[in-house]
């Protein structure tokens, strides 16, 4: 983020359409951060899909971003390109083991993301993560307005 | 991160080479995790500057991430894209208010950042971060070798 001011802030109503292309685009990743009971933060980044209301990842049930999710029940999660963010802190709805996934979850996966946990062996973990928070900014003269849902709900 | 194959991997050189070369990009901004004591994490993107040896990042003195690292010393940091990462865990050697910054630090840092601390009003610091570890991977491919320094030294 820089306090420069390179172009108009963008209205309520664009950042949330702009928000939610690029929650619906193909083959992207999300950086997921999470904490550690000890305060350790743990940052990854990990395909995404978006089911309209909720997060969908999946990660390696041994992995440490499974273990802090497990325990915290959150995450903070961010889109880039840096100088054009969606950030949102997200809650742990559930958590569904690869082999066991219903065929709508497991399939629209694999349609928005590049690869099928399914696919990938045994110990991958799909983790639905609920928005609480979303916000949305590209330089300093954005980070007025920037939030766009607050508990839960669209404020546009 | 997927599982597909794209390219071949590169080399431990190529890759310390493209890290340097990311870190030296002028205008860049890092994702900055950090924890809280209760281990709630935070993500926040930050402009950066890299002297060759030490990440310099600039930030409120109120924000949540110079409260984290203050409390625990540590901070990890990624450089996108998301398919050509660069991951550093990194350890806090300074903190420099901005009014007190000495000029060669604060020169470098508006030279490589697009903006100057120094000229934004009160309340902004420096914050000095010494990598620990840096890994860099595009695809799956490359997660085999992805580390490229260990306790601060260059494998490579």
């Amino acid at each position: 983020m820089s306090p420069m001011e390179p172009e108009e802030a963008r209205s309520p109503e664009q950042r949330k359409a702009d928000t939610l292309a690029k929650l619906a685009q193909e083959a992207v990743d999300v950086w997921v951060a999470t904490a550690s009971a000890d305060g350790e933060a743990h940052l990854v980044p990990l395909s995404l899909a978006w089911d309209g209301d909720r997060v969908i990842l999946a990660t390696e049930r041994r992995s440490r971003t499974f273990a802090n999710l497990q325990r915290s029940g959150r995450a903070r999660l961010a889109l880039g390109p840096e100088r054009d963010v969606v950030m949102i802190d997200a809650v742990l709805v559930s958590v569904i083991d690869a082999g066991m996934v219903p065929h709508s979850v497991g399939d629209a996966y694999a349609a928005q993301a590049d690869w099928d946990p399914r696919q990938a062996g045994e110990g991958f973990v799909y983790v639905v993560l609920a928005p609480e928070r979303i916000q949305a900014w590209r330089e300093a003269n954005e980070i007025a307005g920037r939030t766009l849902m607050r508990h839960g709900k669209w404020l546009t």
